[in-house]
């Protein structure tokens, strides 16, 4: 192909305008959404549904501390609770647990940590699990939900709360989806062979010796304890109550109209998908707009050299003093500026090229051309504006599929992974300087940017196309196998394949048992004969 | 939704100036096409590339008698060859396997049936694979393809000559594709249940009782067993000799970078699918066109009772003449006109209300209004044009997927599938009238067609877009697993599962021994105390 050049969504315009004008009706979207950087994803999907005409009720409880109230897009519908998740209370026991992840490792201390995080899951959903409780329980509320005649549920299924709503309320469900109270969103619905899909919290890839493929294994099992014993009881119990007999929480799950999954594969490791999947990973990214006018002086001031970014993303903003110094004193000996998202006390090594901030506007950042590296701890929306604007990366991971996110850019070559227990500043100044002057990281980075952006739709576009077609059609029952509805031993032909084992080893005894017969019959007149 | 209109792809025209816009450098593409049918779908494809202002080469055999020369779309490079497919010897021959078909079904008559099948299955592959050798053994001709630089080659993988050749050549490589050798394409490259996904020829749907899913797992084992000792081995000696040791055919065909499916999931049953699967089934249907003035004028002249079409597609055109004069006596009795693409003797049961055709524009007719039933053969081709336009269906089927694809509309209450051996004018007659008049045939075929017709993007459209992504990026291979290249019990994970077992089974073995020795110690401590 001659004189190729780089394309980059220039038709997005065009695009957008064809899916205004190819349903500019307007309808009823009930949100049921969950705390912390799940809702920023959420708020965008909203203010896109806004801005096509869309009516819009998100539910939220009174006790929220990142759902804020916003006329100008939605209504919101508050519902009284006596306990929620608190960010002080996460961050704190968070910060904790890093202490043991950075630990140095060990199998007690794995099984600990992965005790201590379950513990940890299960309190978060029984603390979760009583908004949707009392809202079942306020029948008048139910009623005016009912008569609202809302057209689709949007949820983010990583809690269940939306999924238990949406049934009660026999309404079409899309979910935003990256993770399920089961883990990974794909392996409630999608077959998910393990020999080469590697699971969350594992830090494998998709190809894996014999004995990465055994902890894989093992993780998997890890993961079926975790869900089946924790999480999923909480939540069978309201369906139980509220539902009526035979609703399976898993089944109602499975049962959501369409997937909009925030990964797509040039992030992703290739797997099995689904005709009810949609793939919207990046759909938050844009091209960078103006910066505030310190900012845009402090990253001028760092001529050819440039500017480093750090954020541990907007959950955990700071980290246990030790580790603080050990970072300040490894960028206080580059030549670049450094803009660090740090809200902490000053680390007494902080060189005169750091600027730290309460918050920065991390996507105008990244598509600054200053910008040299990104050192995040591997959250997917960061990850994902990196590739996007196609930035290197030095990965701390800290929890949760931070270190998986983290793993795919680095497997393709855009990011090192640090350590959290063998981190000082020799180490860290070492991967900084890595990155920063091997051209292979930006070359992959840049690389997997423009395969991010050749696609045949914005991400945010399929998204809402696929949410108005949910709309239109009642739901997307013709997209959605309902083999989730069968036994597993079915599923799996274990039944038929029994029966024709059994069907083939009698036709073999029966044929033996006859041969047998036939041959002492002749045996017995031979006898006869000779006697 | 208030005021919900059906979304007929209105901004197609917009969406094509944007794919025309994004990537509107030529390319240079290599097609290896199929006779037949499947031409006709290539040729779109073609057609559509060469808009684009790609330059087009296709091979052929010096005996096609289906792909014609035409320079105004692409080049045409001839390969001489001493056999090949004849339209009138495949004709007869499978007319002989229709009265076969057709006859009272036994055990034994699906037997000789299915033998007979794989037999002509095989000399068919046989008679194709001479192309491919005679092409590779022509060195000049392999060095003027190298020194032309293609991008990518197309093929039609339902025969393994493309595959071959695009491996031969290092390029990458899209397929146009509904049938490998091994049967459905999903099989290849998909985890596909056979609890839940049909076999094609097995006419079952995606809910089948227990004794249905052994009747599907028999099918199984029967089209592992055809391919395995009829096709593979022709192309895996091509592939041997030609390729090099360690090229395997099967393993050549998954790795193809792009499939570009000849369905949707509003004709097939949803199933697993991929991420470098896309779906453009009905890409070669658009809105009915004028007819010639004698077909407009027969048209109009049904008045209000409309316009029956019957077309056994482009391969078969004529049937055994009992039958013909059972369907021509059945059409005498109906008010309706009918238009029938037949070419054999004309029944002596023909009605005045019928008129012959040697050819007919079946996709104008299929979108003129007056067209109420089309009796159809099952085709994949037809069965999406009947789809797409919302014409109710009375099916015919003859062979290969034919019954199947009909069963998907009958399943969605769009058809109705008449049996061969059953068929006499009583019957047909029946049918027809019961298309004709219980209008819920047409409700769920205008149901189907809306959904098919309210995708984000033309099906054409998009498998041009990922030819030229293909062409853009030399390949696709993120989005393509590699795990085709695990041993298959590596990739069910049964290493893995005998490993921990064994570690099980060990663990429990040496706890039990361990606990009997220190019995046995204790016992005997007793009794030499005792003692």
């Amino acid at each position: 192909m001659n004189g190729r050049r780089t394309p980059v969504l220039l038709g997005s315009t065009v695009l957008t305008l064809f899916v205004i004008w190819h349903t500019c009706d307007s309808g009823n979207v009930l949100v049921y959404p969950i705390e912390g950087s799940h809702w920023i994803n959420m708020k965008i999907l909203i203010e896109a549904l806004h801005s096509k005409g869309h009516s819009i009720t998100v539910l939220q409880s009174d006790k929220s501390w990142y759902i804020k109230e916003d006329p100008l897009f939605y209504e919101t519908i508050t519902v009284p609770v006596k306990a929620s998740l608190d960010e002080k209370m996460l961050e704190e026991d968070f910060v904790k647990l890093i202490d043991l992840l950075w630990a140095e490792g060990s199998v007690i201390n794995f099984l600990r940590l992965f005790i201590d995080m379950m513990m940890k899951y299960k309190d978060i959903h029984i603390i979760l699990k009583e908004m949707i409780v009392n809202m079942l329980e306020d029948q008048r509320l139910m009623k005016s939900l009912r008569d609202r005649n809302y057209d689709v549920v949007i949820t983010d299924p990583c809690w269940g709360g939306g999924t238990v709503l949406a049934h009660y309320l026999k309404l079409p469900l899309v979910y935003n989806v990256r993770w399920l109270t089961t883990g990974e969103g794909h392996f409630a619905i999608a077959p998910s062979p393990i020999s080469y899909i590697p699971l969350t919290g594992s830090g494998l890839t998709d190809k894996m010796t014999f004995i990465q493929r055994v902890k894989n294994m093992l993780y998997f099992v890890l993961l079926i304890i975790q869900e089946r014993f924790t999480v999923r009881p909480i939540y069978q119990e309201v369906c139980d109550k509220y539902l009526g007999p035979g609703a399976d929480f898993y089944m109602l799950m499975q049962a959501a109209d369409i997937w909009l999954m925030r990964v797509d594969f040039v992030f992703e490791f290739p797997r099995p998908t689904m005709p009810n999947v949609f793939y919207m990973g990046g759909f938050q990214c844009k091209p960078g707009g103006p910066l505030p006018q310190h900012l845009e002086d402090f990253v001028e001031s760092s001529g050819e050299h440039g500017v480093i970014l750090m954020s541990l993303g907007s959950f955990i903003s700071k980290l246990p003093s030790s580790l603080t110094d050990e970072i300040a004193a490894a960028f206080a000996e580059l030549p670049q500026k450094v803009i660090w998202r740090h809200t902490g006390d000053k680390p007494a090594t902080l060189g005169n090229n750091t600027l730290l901030v309460n918050w920065l506007p991390q996507n105008d950042l990244l598509g600054h051309p200053k910008v040299k590296a990104f050192v995040a701890h591997g959250g997917t929306n960061g990850v994902q504006e990196a590739l996007y604007h196609g930035v290197p990366v030095v990965g701390l991971p800290l929890f949760f599929d931070q270190y998986d996110n983290l793993l795919r850019l680095q497997e393709r070559g855009g990011a090192r992974i640090l350590s959290g227990t063998k981190l000082d500043k020799t180490v860290f100044l070492q991967a900084l300087q890595e990155v920063l002057h091997d051209p292979s990281y930006r070359v992959n980075m840049q690389r997997l940017s423009r395969l991010h952006k050749d696609q045949p739709m914005k991400p945010l576009d399929q998204a809402i196309f696929w949410i108005e077609f949910v709309m239109r059609h009642k739901g997307a029952a013709h997209l959605r196998t309902e083999s989730y509805k069968m036994p597993w031993y079915a599923y799996h032909s274990l039944d038929v394949i029994g029966f024709l084992a059994i069907m083939a080893f009698t036709a073999v005894f029966l044929t033996v048992i006859c041969v047998r017969c036939i041959c002492c019959r002749l045996c017995l007149k031979r006898k006869s004969k000779i006697e």
